[in-house]
């Protein structure tokens, strides 16, 4: 039975574009009850400057007690190296950095050029690697399958600098459909390239559903053999450039496709729909998405590692 | 380029669940507005008993004005030989019967067994064709991939009552996942077989979103050569059986789909989305879903027409 890991990217993804800043003793309580119903890894925070990003002032706090539940990997946000020290200092599992294939993306989050971008993470894995005990690096390839600046963007040079990061010693790399313009054949295809580049390294799915189409991409990916996702509880998140967009995929939908597909993700779906509450008593005015918390779980729904252990015992 | 059908079932599907009587010349702006965005094919009401259902009370008026419109196919629900009748007498161009795979559905959405329902059918198909211009008959098959009583559905007793169905003279045959149990990969497996039994009619997809998956069901669907859908604009309708789950598929979101990927729907996403103040301003209280109605189209995008034009010219 094959796996499929959740990254829960609500705290980080989705919190970064809410001005209500959620109280860190919520954050926590969000951390615990998410890993309590079995998600493996949540980016837990940003360690962007507080003076750039109020919401994430409480980094230490929040990693500090993440760091605290057993079995859980703990990843974090790192804008540059003095991000990269902070997460070192901590001893943050996982740290995920950001470029975008496209330069005016790129420019407008980071004011850099892409390829000033991808140096100065070649600098921050130097530095890493120096430490005592290294961090896996986890570097995220924003707007891979489009921008809302430049439109269409050149899949061959998504392959090229996922060659190019691989080379500079990530450990895993993260195509990011940040703005929701990819659709299931772009994802087959730009995967499937980026994997024969990079060779035998995690490379993850990061998905936005800002236009319908977040589910059928996960499908797309899957069925090319990629075993890692990003996705935010109630689908909490946007982007800044398109008001009204939703946010990244819903952690508790993609769990539903995944279980239905057969891929164990460890998670309960009922536990992880639990959640939510957490989120409504402390992001007010924030609308929570998603499926099948409305609607519930089918009757009689076996989660795939339930269905395995029934075939296996006939 | 290969070419989808889209039949645009808010007017039916939707409104059927809605206790507010939608005014007959909304109806009638709503199917224009449709017609004129591109859409080919809308099933325009139900010849349900007005006493049953009092939003079909002007079925009469709406179909007469639909057939003024000038290339659409008008369809209508039939739910009995009376309402065969009905859309006989005002020349409706295809008419739409349903019947559950799950008995227990059957019986409770029609009072009598589903093997009841197919001699019913058998019966209507007989009166219809005596007819002098027989319209086109479309048999739908509600809870084909699960029921909200019974769980998980027999997949064998769906290509058996597929074969039964055609077998007596349907002329297109609609898989329905009524209450949104399916996941993409029992789509494939049973449109295939359902495909496989029934030769070269058309067998078409009718999808709810219920549990998030209905986008990812329509590219399963697609894979395996459907090319006839149903959608209701703004994902209107839902399922009395389960509160608050979302309904039909969204029709924009739909159309983004199937362009994305290169399949021709006919249809201008823009012009359809603007359709959704029709409904806003006469479905008050109404939730208007819809990803790409609150995201836009992206930067550049090109209908999967112009594409193939621009091919064509190189």
């Amino acid at each position: 039975m094959p796996h499929v890991t959740l990254r829960e990217v609500g705290l980080r993804d989705g919190l970064q574009s809410l001005k209500h800043f959620m109280p860190t003793s919520a954050k926590c309580d969000w951390i615990a009850a998410e890993h309590a119903a079995g998600v493996d890894e949540i980016e837990v925070t940003s360690f962007v400057p507080p003076k750039l990003l109020p919401q994430f002032a409480d980094a230490e706090e929040v990693v500090t007690f993440a760091l605290g539940l057993p079995g859980l990997t703990v990843a974090a946000l790192m804008p540059n190296l003095r991000g990269a020290e902070r997460g070192l200092a901590l001893g943050v599992h996982k740290l995920n950095y950001v470029l975008s294939i496209s330069e005016s993306h790129n420019q407008s989050n980071v004011r850099r050029s892409t390829q000033e971008s991808i140096d100065d993470f070649s600098r921050i894995v130097a530095a890493v690697r120096a430490a005592d005990k290294p961090p896996v690096l986890c570097c995220g390839l924003a707007t891979a399958f489009g921008c809302t600046f430049e439109g269409a963007v050149d899949e061959d040079r998504v392959r090229r600098i996922a060659g190019e990061i691989a080379a500079a010693g990530a450990d895993e790399i993260m195509l990011a459909d940040t703005v929701g313009y990819a659709a299931p054949d772009a994802i087959a295809r730009v995967f499937a390239a980026v994997k024969r580049e990079v060779g035998d390294m995690i490379v993850g799915a990061h998905f936005h559903d800002t236009r319908g189409l977040g589910i059928a991409n996960v499908k797309a990916a899957l069925d090319v053999g990629v075993r890692h996702f990003d996705a935010s509880l109630a689908g909490l998140g946007g982007c800044p450039f398109a008001p009204g967009a939703t946010g990244n995929i819903v952690s508790e939908d993609f769990v539903f496709l995944c279980e239905s597909l057969g891929y164990d993700t460890g998670i309960d779906i009922e536990r992880l729909v639990a959640v939510r509450p957490i989120l409504a008593a402390n992001l007010p005015g924030t609308e929570l998405l998603g499926n099948v918390a409305r609607a519930g779980l089918p009757k009689h729904f076996a989660p795939a590692r339930l269905r395995a252990l029934k075939v296996a015992a006939q």
